[in-house]
């Protein structure tokens, strides 16, 4: 009784062909879903600088924290409300389709009137009750990967939301923990082709919380698109160096523009090759 | 704004001497704390055959999971509210304290009507809004570390707790992931006289969830009492091999009586050396 | 006295410009270096088969065990000084250089008369006596990153290489060990950004160890070219289901050549941006 | 050919009984067996001041490096064969067996005429050449575990030992490397119980190396010897402050040998309950 049964619904073997599904005109799974934002809301100015300048460079998705999981209670724990109410005013206006985190199930209407893709934080990953009732919330689920979960235990977590009803679910590369200190975390790309193996939900990579550092967010993402990820989420921030939180690794607006078109260059070149496998890369 | 501050009310530097309560005539972190009880409630008759086992060893704690977090969406929950309400009957009848398992805050009215201590576990440690809630809930608080945890992140935590109000936490060892797949996980001995160093608040071992094999549960349990813990938690079974969860690791009631005993003596040997420390091992 | 100095010789700081030198006509730490060949030589027909396919398609490196370091001592331990004499007679007769790994100190002179590169393994990475050796040699050292080992130690290693006297060392990432199962290790690209701003000595991927799975080598192969490294290894055998060693990630030869070609469109593609970096990418 | 076989003379199918051997009147994996001595040999007036005491507390094993493995090429590297001499020098006043490291099969003879045991320190634990090469030096070895070395591979290592001739060996836990970054490594102390179960081999501890701090030494020690360890090497020196190197985690004299003291009365409580385990702590 107590015994794990293997994961169902998110298996190759359940569902051969890749999930895909359209949000904000694009095509998750299969189009190149980029992703970029703050790490947390601050105020009207740096959320609306950003998102008029996500837009001019054709970004669908604006990323950005409203209620933050923080390792202190003592840190600035998200503007809550306030930051989502920011980031719908700034998606409607800009045309940009807003990923937020979700902390807590009574949290959940909240998120769901303001947001329109809602994220799993790496803390939460194995949240069960949050997991369960997102399974009903009617929108799409980011689930970025526990810092120390096994592939396994992510494709689980996958599971207990689709069990409960819901099929969009997009899986996120963070970085996992390791004994190696040069950078946050380590960026597992092995995940990335190991997923497309035994899933056919679409996986996407966040450098940015991986590295901790500015300066390894491009070699990383270009890493993540080569590796077969089907998109990138980045933190961008107008002035880096005054961002209340993660700023150390937060790419300026210039740089983010000029990041999204190589990946995109990038992803021309290695989508066939992904597409078309040699058994060394195969399913 | 971002800075992470240090923890505060949980360290040495703000409280120096132990922090020690009394629950059910044990006074926590100054006497032996010994909690045994089965992974999961099955049925009043292995609840009750336990606790009146227990009762008869002068045991005063009985652990038990009513609501199981399980890495898999198929695998067996937890009996929940009858899980609940058989613990405390079979605590009121043989003078049990109870432990069980808080997973989310819209369960805690519930747990605090049942329970004497609620735990929390591994996977939860960073569940951000259920410790604050559990700060506000009026009981001790077992806060398990996550596997993945660092101890300062473990320390953080508890800092969560108290910083809402709740002064009452005892932090568990139980076992953190590593490389070694020779046992279920590793478990981190050396975090008892880090601990010991740095707060104040009461320190137990869990060997079942550590090891995952019986015959470890022994040889751990001494060395985590040598090491200084104020306690051991330990999962037993009236039949093991019949257990619907963690039947490998769970000690038959005949072995757990053995050890209780063995424990006390070793406990008596090693109390002295831990309150009169020489500088190798002082605080 | 005992404090350990940080690493000069070989840092950025040292010298700004990247390291480059020719072997085989190729410019090592410029042009894409591949090299390809058995995990062990087996026998004159393998080796030479795959030699000439090789040269066929213009690879110019040659790997291949002669003096095998396995973890059980009734594992086959290799072809030895025969092994050697294969490598050397094929590499002669196809125009291929020959890489292949040196164990201890007594084989250095035999290592040197046959092989062209000499590489260091993952268990030998912090052999300091064979290091301090290596140092005088005269050939180019190929060091492979000890599979714990982090980066400061890796370039602490190659230190020990350059401050004995040999400046041609190539640093090679083969995946380090972390609690994740589900592919021998884990290849950690975020080596690859963070040596390039560190040191300025050429850095490789072998993805062949990194991930044990045949068809993990080309996704990460792409992986690693776009994250900047100078160049591939992988492991290659005609019949990799009869291979007497790691035959579960040998590529066959006809999947090495078409990923040898995607590897060349890639690099092409991602050089120039490395070349120039954004202060996103940049040292 | 490739297969990997499983350890054999090792392990407990092999031999039930408990290999034990006689040095210097101690019956190593019997008697409690402790080791001390520094981190480096630095002068006679050092190693002859720490080995009078040792005699005087009826210590029977001086540890002392006299070729280090350091990190750093620009670490002290040990005094080399002057080192040895005062060690032996000072064993031979004082009735010291005299444990001391060998880094490769060039020096075994050297270390064979001067020390009663040899160490394979942490690093070389898969070198596998100089494995072989101390199968036959005839002296006893203490394999330390390497610091990210399974258990599995860590037994066969010492299959490599044995399997070349040489049947006494040591088995030291010195700490494993992990996430936590609290203590130097994380001492495993499961691994005593599980290798007590997996081999008929002594097993030692060295909660030195293993924590980094003086002041965890005696609780990881009181620990050791609680899980079933045959025995204890710390590091002491007579004025930690002034050592060369490992200071931070010296005892001082008068430490150890309140220590020794201590782990003799802990030693005499538990050997009983290991000797005649219940099945939760059996073999």
């Amino acid at each position: 009784m107590g015994t794990r049964k293997p994961y169902q619904l998110v298996s190759r073997e359940w569902k051969q062909e890749d999930t895909t599904f359209a949000v904000n005109g694009v095509t998750i799974g299969k189009d190149l879903m980029l992703v970029a934002g703050p790490c947390a809301v601050e105020n009207r100015e740096q959320i609306f600088t950003i998102s008029e300048y996500l837009a001019k460079k054709n970004i669908k998705f604006l990323r950005g924290g409203a209620y933050k999981p923080r390792t202190s209670p003592y840190s600035f724990q998200g503007l809550k409300t306030e930051g989502l109410q920011l980031l719908r005013e700034a998606g409607d206006k800009y045309g940009l389709a807003v990923v937020s985190e979700i902390m807590s199930i009574d949290k959940i209407d909240e998120l769901v009137s303001y947001a329109d893709i809602l994220q799993v934080g790496t803390r939460n990953m194995q949240n069960y009750p949050l997991l369960k009732a997102l399974g009903k919330c009617g929108k799409p689920i980011l689930l970025k990967r526990g810092m120390s979960s096994t592939i396994e235990e992510w494709l689980l977590a996958a599971e207990y939301i689709m069990s409960s009803g819901n099929e969009r679910v997009i899986l996120c590369e963070r970085g996992i923990r390791t004994f190696e200190t040069a950078a946050r975390n380590t960026l597992d790309l092995n995940a990335v082709p190991i997923l497309r193996r035994l899933t056919h939900l679409p996986v996407i990579v966040d450098p940015s919380h991986a590295t901790g550092k500015r300066w390894m967010v491009a070699p990383m993402s270009y890493a993540g698109v080569a590796a077969g990820a089907d998109g990138i989420m980045v933190e961008v921030h107008p002035k880096p160096e005054e961002a209340w939180s993660d700023g150390e690794q937060s790419l300026t607006l210039p740089m983010f523009s000029r990041l999204a078109g190589e990946l995109r260059t990038i992803h021309a070149v290695v989508s066939p090759l992904h597409a078309n496998p040699s058994e060394a890369s195969g399913r």
